[in-house]
């Protein structure tokens, strides 16, 4: 029994995810599948590779992922079969495995193998359609994974995968002593409107107290303030608060509301560059009690 | 292989369901997930107890019922692990089991069994998030029900569970004789836009005849009246009609077309007093015959 | 171990589809259960027909189908339960199980046996719904079909199921020597705003290059051309474009955009003469090369 995750764009109308669900079941009927989402924003694979690297770890040991954000599908654009290893709950190495498009889908997560897929070997199928890889040659090799073909039987080369980079934080040198000054960018807005950040607690192991924090957005001719809280019932209905949330990211929240929509934030750009920037200070004197 | 539902507002953006998913599976692999809903409004407790009343007693006996809408994660509220009991088609007493926020989420559901979660010893992972416990301490005690743990050996201690009430429908003195007279509130709109009701065949073992209804409207200076069918098909296209629901409830439906967009009603209110109210007149005489 | 998937116009809100599923746990609970889409348009079964054309043939041989649009529900319409056969990619014919108002859902697929069912014999629980025969009588037939029972012993009669046509594409009498003019319609518009027609490549044997093709708005006073490609990374973004789709049918798409957005097309009109209205020409002289 494998469990078989699934992310898409292709949204719950027509019945594109349940094309690639019955092919995985006919080639492997014991394994479990998992939706993500399928909600992530058309060919924005950005969003995509954030929402994968948080929450793919949490599986299994042993489960294959497969992602199909796939605006490339049909040209050049090769597919990437692989594995990638995190540090489970227990501190071991959990070994994952990854199939969908080579185009930086799984930039945030530890790649250890990858492979370009001998789509020959794949078209098994009569035939394979120019515009839906997911169906006709990524499920067939999720499955072929969840049924224990090694990577490089099903592999044409070893290669080094794609990726891209996410907008990284900038520390200000002009902070005040005994505190770390942090620009970030937010990353996208979840369903409750809470802008997650690429502030991660992981990469600032000295202290996470913030003491202050405040978020630019365009409508408005100053920074807007968010008071620091530990989480979202210490903040009063209709206030904006900033907190570490759940995936170890910097987030801003309205209790009871939408941070998002509160702030007219535009968050899924296609150029990280237009992210909305926000500025954090943390005190560096506290350990990490506070830490999420 | 037990089965363990789940019931959030987290929406489909994200992966905070399949994170939750991810701890289940892992601690409990046999497991068959069944998602109830992820799009109660957020924070809308009233909406999802109404959902899980309606809904949770259709599953099999021993099923485990996880729902996590919970704006107070982090704060002083605790965690409910607790077993209901309803009858089911046969008459017998089915059990079942649910974990979520002591929050009343479970308020309309005939708890029989209810015990505050020892989080100090469902804190086996390393870090404990302030704002995503559903992922953290629930599902892990779910888990544990799941496999078979009884629940005073995860509980702290027993306790009566926090509940709410429901708007309750008022009997009106002035009714003509051989008929009663209700004031009722909608509920919520379905998919559908169907309005659903506070009216209960089961409250009403006398008869069930709906004779007249209508319907109060904050737009409309007079209350719009519907006619009473026994399904949807009896009525016309566009018509607004009032009939006995497949929950048991009385409710408002346009044919073919959305009862609560037509009326411009606004049912999520934070506040069950602002619930749109109707009137409706059961004829007394009629036998069960017409009860859903 | 039954494959029984899921199709409902209910959306994702309330427990409706839930409901469904916890029935068929109760009675069949070794069988997996696949949701295709729970956001057919409400009432909408020519959406539905198509997309489950489309999608139920992937599913493995055997698998039971469960279909609940149905606006007639309590009326005197009758619940089909049937099989269908198509032929998998090794050319061998599949039967599959279809259950679900006798409303013409299942009309495109090769239907070859087909009952009305017993509803009195089906009618085990105490109370059946007048709105949900979803769930009171179409679940529990569903079930005891995956647990093998034969359609002969649940139907009460054997029937020639209700049907109704899709609009069919017109020849142009006067298209160029050597090329074929059509003319056809949209039938829907997919998750990512993508066009689809009722243009099929399996009715174009003699040759698949689209030389040319355009689509009527009724915001427009010409015709919109739209450019062929083989696939929608070969266009550049913004561009409309039109292409063989991985159903086999011809669809309109704007690379990285929306194209029922850019076009203000309204596809889902309950008349199916109010669909959008397409021109295409094919050139004959090309093999099946091209072909999806």
């Amino acid at each position: 029994m494998a469990i078989i995750t699934l992310t898409t764009d292709f949204g719950s109308t027509a019945g594109y995810v349940a094309q690639m669900k019955a092919v995985l079941l006919r080639r492997s009927p014991d394994s479990v599948l998992v939706d993500i989402t399928h909600d992530v924003p058309p060919q924005n694979t950005t969003a995509a590779a954030i929402w994968l690297a948080d929450t793919l770890p949490w599986f299994p040991s042993g489960s294959v992922h497969l992602a199909v954000i796939d605006p490339g599908v049909g040209t050049s654009r090769k597919i990437l079969v692989g594995r990638f290893e995190c540090p489970n709950q227990s501190g071991i190495n959990d070994q994952h495995f990854i199939v969908g498009p080579d185009n930086g889908l799984f930039s945030l997560l530890n790649i250890v193998d990858a492979w370009h897929l001998d789509e020959t070997a794949m078209r098994t199928v009569r035939n394979v359609s120019n515009t839906f890889h997911g169906r006709d040659l990524m499920a067939p090799a999720a499955a072929a994974i969840a049924g224990g073909i090694p990577l490089s039987e099903l592999g044409e080369r070893r290669i080094d995968p794609v990726r891209f980079p996410l907008p990284k934080p900038e520390h200000r040198s002009d902070a005040p002593a005994g505190s770390t000054e942090i620009r970030g960018k937010v990353l996208y807005a979840d369903s409750f409107g809470n802008l997650i950040t690429n502030i991660h607690s992981a990469d600032y192991p000295s202290g996470h107290t913030i003491t202050e924090a405040w978020i630019d957005c365009p409508k408005e001719s100053t920074p807007i303030l968010a008071r620091p809280v530990a989480t979202y019932g210490d903040a009063t209905p209709g206030e904006l608060v900033v907190l570490w949330g759940s995936g170890g990211r910097v987030e801003f929240a309205v209790c009871n509301g939408n941070a998002a929509e509160r702030l007219a934030l535009d968050v899924y750009g296609a150029d990280s560059r237009s992210l909305p920037s926000l500025t954090l200070r943390l005190d560096d004197s506290t350990d990490r009690r506070d830490a999420p």
